[in-house]
């Protein structure tokens, strides 16, 4: 090794000790009579300390030093004078006796701090100097001790990681695949796994009995705001056993990462049917951090003359506790929020219970007080608060009330990252019916098991069709979801067919998997968790991108690598492929 | 969970207990008034027992399973009277009084034993079936145990593993890249790596300072035997290091995999040079298990008159420990082995030294007794040895020497795969002329750093300075490779330029890490080991497919899922290509 030490270990235990430490310039002070250099490497950062009288020639030496030059440095461990115990290397200095300068650098295009002067695009332009920044570096540090915990955790739990392939082949259902043209089989492609679900559904019949993957998976969807083309899951699959079983054993998992990474210890996670989640809450990944719970006016409200809730299909509001005083201006934001295109409400209705005890509301001329008694009733509200409603479309209603919740919440300090609230909704519908295409579409995937009990129902209502389908939900993020499988080929098929798959494309598409089950197929289910998203939220972010090395930006772009790019004729011309405008 | 136990843990502690287990039949025996049952799952295999006498009816139900149906059985735990020492359950049985068919089989194409009666191709087709084979499974299961070992290791050495991109950029150096057609970018590709070797260094600039991952990575190769498309790697880098401190970190590791998975003890691995490796082996991934190392002889047969040895460039043998024996037919077998086209000798030349001291040769009539004693002295040999020679130009006789050398240790059962000899191969030559296209080709990659003291060559005899680059080989196998990098920008444009790179291409293809020098890259190096070839090494296997949960055939196909495929045109439109022959 170049170094007897790293950058962020030198204590006073090591005082008066002869060190050599290898790292970067992080910042340089010049004080006349002394110099200081803030020394860092991926430990930590130790001041070395330059005196003029002590050692002129040296000194002077430092002061050329520019900001990320990379040097060997050799010296003494000392007690610092001017001590900072915010960092675990304050309390010393280097007085240094030797400097070798591995290597120059030119001036960086943006300042190595937390707080950077660097914008995004030049970030990801030199995303190596971005990941130099202490909380970027923090946050891929988090990143791989949580990998290492839930592998340890899984492997604990006799689960084996297999590793399924990434050169597999397209299948229309789903959002988009890559595809990788074969070169030695001219015209045919392999493409790039959406998930390993069928893979990881064969493992369960090959016997493996708990199998998981941190594994990478690839989407070509038009980017939101961050999504990423590829992106890593945490895939499970287990055997022999019921739903019960997955909630238990990732429960587990989850906690103990809580435990580990957080410090934070939770007892049984809540678990709320989808039916309820839309009900409470209009929306099927509830942020529990706080109550806010849905009440519904229908029965009270009709046919009192208001023709927006005579014909709305459904009136439903939430209680803000303690917002009586909300301004006029306030409401009126309010309004303008539950309007706006993407949220699609058409108004808001409020009601004030004074701390007199009486009630003001904007509809005060269809109701008189002892209706609006019943109001409060139902909403258990309490002198002081603030009741909001909104009516319309079931559905529509439902999301924009969710969106206000939200929108209240954020205003009230209700979502704060260091809190936690995970859950699990479960029994999700099996089928979700499409407009567009006029058709029925898995909500989970085809390979999702009804509840036995709904079985009936199948072909006479399959949109009351409940499926063993279960998401984690935590602050309002699904962190993951999967289901219960199916494993019988007759059952298999009947699900193919509602789906609208006829028997070839079904044979073509998932012949090998149909064929399978033939052969002894187990009981099993699994779930997939979304292993950047859950980073992210453990480190208390939003963004995915930053628990990502080296991520692709919105137009699926790799701006430091300059990638996607053209590519040779030769090649083209080799995968029997051109391109056409 | 629908089962109490599994079918690997039950023993006489558990006698009398009352249990459900959950598994395939594997075998049935129906011997009239018993029947027994051999229910499998992962872990192993319990013996079902139904008596007529007891229970009529589950008896007869038992008799009408078949091979793979999928049970749930209860009963209750006995001690066997017939006892199986050689599986933990063997001495136990279950007194079933119930079972349950959770699903039924059809016939397997081919028997679930490790002597199956299946051919390659058929359980390639049904690999979920080939999977279920005990020999098969305990393959994964050891590539999983190999995994968590590894990372867990370098995790306690402070690497961190970091994912870095599937989707990056084509470069036309090294073997053939596959490509994916961006939808969003029309006629741009990416490509998948054939490894992380530019990130990974990236990684070091950003300060990383020890990187690791398993990682898939592509080659899109006319595939030979035993090569896959895809495969895993082991991907290690360190920065403030020399090689020295890559060479004890790996070999660290390697021995904590040894000992963990094969309860062996190794010392310091042997280290030879390159240049060693060829005089002494012809080869730079030498089979140390066996000593027979090459002998030059071109100082003493040469003028002899023996047109052959005179006009060799190079005349070398090898000495067979009392192979003296060898019959006619046998050393015509050797010399019919080295004149195949792919050993490409011209002839064998052979000296018996016979156990009564005298001498007997294929070349008497042109070296006399005394000659042929300085043959004997050359080669250290004893009576009962047996001496084989071969002659011409270098490299191919050296190659021809060396594929003799293996094919002796072969027939003298030398080459144990439970024995396991492991050294390190250094000092390779930086460059690699090709004949073919008239330039040199970097012979580990364009980014290894020449050794500083040959640098003054690199101008006037490129072909002899050495990188300080390094192969992990056991048993004749290269198990991974590596270089200290040049982190210089200056002498990595010099070596691009040398490899006949115009400053155009060199700014395309590698300007981004170019770049990076600038902004004060660190010294590093490291190491990539196959990880396929490592887990096929310890479980004492040559085929890497054998580690492979679902490996292509030599065709780059998936005949289970029949891929590559032809797509939709909808989607080649979206894609803006069009397949032309």
């Amino acid at each position: 090794m170049l170094r007897t030490h790293t950058c962020g270990e030198l204590t006073l235990k090591n005082k008066e000790q002869h060190v050599t430490l290898c790292g970067w310039v992080h910042k340089s002070r010049d004080l006349g009579g002394m110099t200081f250099i803030d020394l860092r490497d991926r430990y930590g950062i130790t001041q070395l300390a330059f005196n003029m009288e002590v050692n002129k020639e040296i000194c002077e030496q430092a002061r050329t030093l520019g900001r990320e030059y990379v040097l060997k440095v050799t010296g003494i461990v000392k007690e610092r004078s001017n001590k900072n115990l915010k960092i675990p290397t304050g309390e010393i200095e280097i007085f240094v006796s030797n400097i070798e300068i591995l290597n120059k650098s030119i001036i960086p295009p943006f300042t190595i701090e937390d707080n950077t002067d660097g914008g995004e695009e030049l970030r990801m332009k030199y995303r190596y100097l971005d990941l130099r920044r202490n909380v970027v570096k923090q946050n891929l540090l988090l990143r791989h001790k949580v990998a290492i915990e839930i592998r340890n955790y899984l492997n604990h739990q006799s689960f084996i990681e297999i590793e399924t392939p990434v050169l597999i082949k397209s299948t229309p259902e789903g959002a988009r695949d890559f595809v990788v043209p074969s070169r030695m089989n001219p015209g045919e492609f392999y493409a790039l796994p959406q998930s390993p679900q069928t893979f990881k559904q064969l493992l369960m019949i090959a016997g493996f009995d708990r199998y998981f993957q941190l594994v990478k998976c690839f989407r070509d969807e038009d980017l939101r705001a961050d999504r990423q083309p590829e992106f890593t899951q945490i895939d499970c699959e287990m055997s022999f056993i019921t739903q019960e079983d997955i909630l238990n054993t990732f429960e587990g998992l989850a906690k103990h990462l809580f435990k580990i990474i957080k410090d934070i210890v939770f007892k049984e996670f809540l678990r709320i049917s989808y039916a309820d989640a839309m009900k409470y809450y209009g929306c099927d990944k509830p942020d529990i951090r706080f109550d806010m719970k849905f009440v519904e006016l229908n029965e009270i409200v009709k046919n009192k003359g208001f023709k927006v809730f005579d014909d709305a299909e459904l009136v439903i509001g939430i209680c803000a506790k303690g917002c009586v005083e909300y301004s006029r201006k306030q409401l009126d934001e309010l309004t303008e929020f539950v309007k706006k295109p993407q949220i699609g409400a058409t108004g808001l209705v409020y009601l004030r219970y004074n701390t007199d005890g009486s009630i003001k509301s904007s509809v005060d001329k269809f109701y008189n007080q002892a209706e609006l008694d019943k109001w409060i009733e139902q909403f258990k509200a309490l002198p002081g608060d603030l009741i909001l409603v909104l009516a319309g479309n079931k559905e529509k209603t439902q999301k924009a009330l969710s969106e206000l919740r939200l929108e209240m919440a954020n205003r009230l300090g209700f979502r704060d990252p260091k809190v936690f609230a995970p859950l699990w909704v479960v029994d999700f519908p099996l089928l979700e019916w499409d407009e567009e295409t006029n058709r029925f579409y898995a909500k989970h995937h085809p390979f999702t098991a009804p509840k036995p009990e709904d079985i009936p129902l199948i072909d006479k209502s399959p949109a009351e069709v409940r499926a063993n389908a279960y998401d984690l939900v935590v602050n309002g993020v699904e962190i993951g979801g999967g289901s219960i499988r199916i494993f019988d080929k007759d059952l298999q098929n009947r699900m193919l067919h509602l789906l609208g798959f006829s028997e070839e494309d079904a044979q073509a598409q998932f012949g090998f998997l149909m064929n399978a089950f033939q052969y002894g197929a187990p009981p099993h289910g699994g779930i997939a968790l979304g292993f950047d998203r859950l980073c992210a939220l453990l480190g208390g972010s939003d963004s995915i991108r930053d628990y990502i090395a080296f991520p692709k930006n919105n137009a699926g772009r790799d701006v430091m690598i300059d990638s996607p790019a053209k590519i040779s004729d030769v090649q083209l011309k080799e995968l029997h492929i051109t391109i056409h405008n």
